[in-house]
């Protein structure tokens, strides 16, 4: 059996996760605190960061970038990185976009500093200019989502790939801390019901913190 | 006639500069001041970074592994990605663990508080506790390189890859601001000049940004 060493509001772990649901790969999931730096998951993964994806042959995988691409070229089915190189560009594009601009400008920010930087740390109280920061940011990256929706069924083409994933890991975690402006950003919410609303997505809607629990809309398909 | 968008020392630039060299594909190069925001820059890409890849049809390629994944797809030979699955996902891991970790811990401190501050918002002093941050981590990173290269060819395995381009894009940033402390790190040096070497690397060994000359070790293949 392959085992995921991950955290619940770590959204690079949240990326595998879907990505193992949409192919329908059953694996052992491992809360990892990868901040106490474990002896036995450094060895796995010197960066002792997760995702870390062992296979069942004892491959280690790690990176959610590498293993979601692993995971797309060895089960191919539901494809999640199109066939046509140009198309994959603008999937790669986004998830570099996602992973790289949405997370540093609102995912840690947000859930950096509000849930994050206490377990990490103990009782660090959060940065507010950071979080206001976070604040600002999620409305252009909304915006953008609601762009890009507006002239594609999905973010990077006419089907669910990669980018939906990524950014849709991003911004489960912030909608965890009840962060998301809704309200404000109709286009970008009906994307994210569509996403919320397959199946590979239910087990992060059934995520549970310890001390943190998730707002009622959380896991409402109907938010 | 292709054109890259890229910035001499962007390490993400550079990612992309090495693969064209490699895969003998000529392009125009235009350095762009992505800070100014240029209309028509933003107009390719929103994120107003550098590299952007414009293909001579007019495919418009952003993000630095999208691009590089793309010119790997597209043109095979020689090849930068290995067939191999699990190959695959270790140079994926290492272009991560580079263009993520080393540019945050060291590039970002080094050359981006030394030149590109200085570019970006003119006379901003550097700041000297990141500076020395940039200082301490390079020698971990060395270190790695070096036990990499004890146990392999190059770093992911018994061929040039994506993640010798990733790496040596980083460091020869560091290189041309004469940060790469080489008298400690043999192996790691012994490496780099391998990589200084390949035909691929030279045009970056050409690099000459006004205002801010590079030592003279730094095109120099026996340094």
């Amino acid at each position: 059996m392959r085992t995921l060493y991950h955290h619940p509001l770590c959204p690079f772990s949240r990326k595998v996760r879907v990505v193992l649901a949409e192919k329908k790969l059953e694996f052992e999931a491992h809360v990892e605190r990868y901040w106490e730096r474990r002896d036995d998951f450094v060895a796995l993964n010197p960066a002792s960061e997760v995702p870390v994806l062992v296979e069942a042959g004892g491959t280690v995988l790690c990176d959610s970038t590498a293993i979601c691409e692993y995971l797309d070229e060895v089960h191919r089915e539901p494809p999640l990185l199109p066939a046509d190189a140009e198309t994959r560009a603008e999937v790669r594009r986004l998830v570099g976009w996602f992973d790289g601009h949405f997370y540093r400008d609102v995912t840690a920010n947000l859930v950096g500093e509000k849930v994050q930087k206490r377990l990490v740390n103990g009782q660090s109280a959060p940065d507010s200019r950071l979080i206001r920061a976070g604040f600002t940011a999620i409305h252009q990256h909304l915006d953008y989502i609601g762009w890009l929706t507006e002239r594609r069924t999905w973010l990077a083409g006419n089907h669910f790939s990669m980018a939906d994933v990524a950014a849709a890991a991003q911004i489960s975690c912030i909608d965890y801390v009840g962060d998301v402006p809704w309200e404000n950003h109709p286009a970008a919410k009906d994307w994210y019901a569509r996403v919320k609303s397959r199946p590979c997505f239910r087990p992060l809607l059934a995520d549970h913190l310890p001390g943190v629990p998730p707002p009622r809309h959380y896991a409402d398909l109907d938010f």
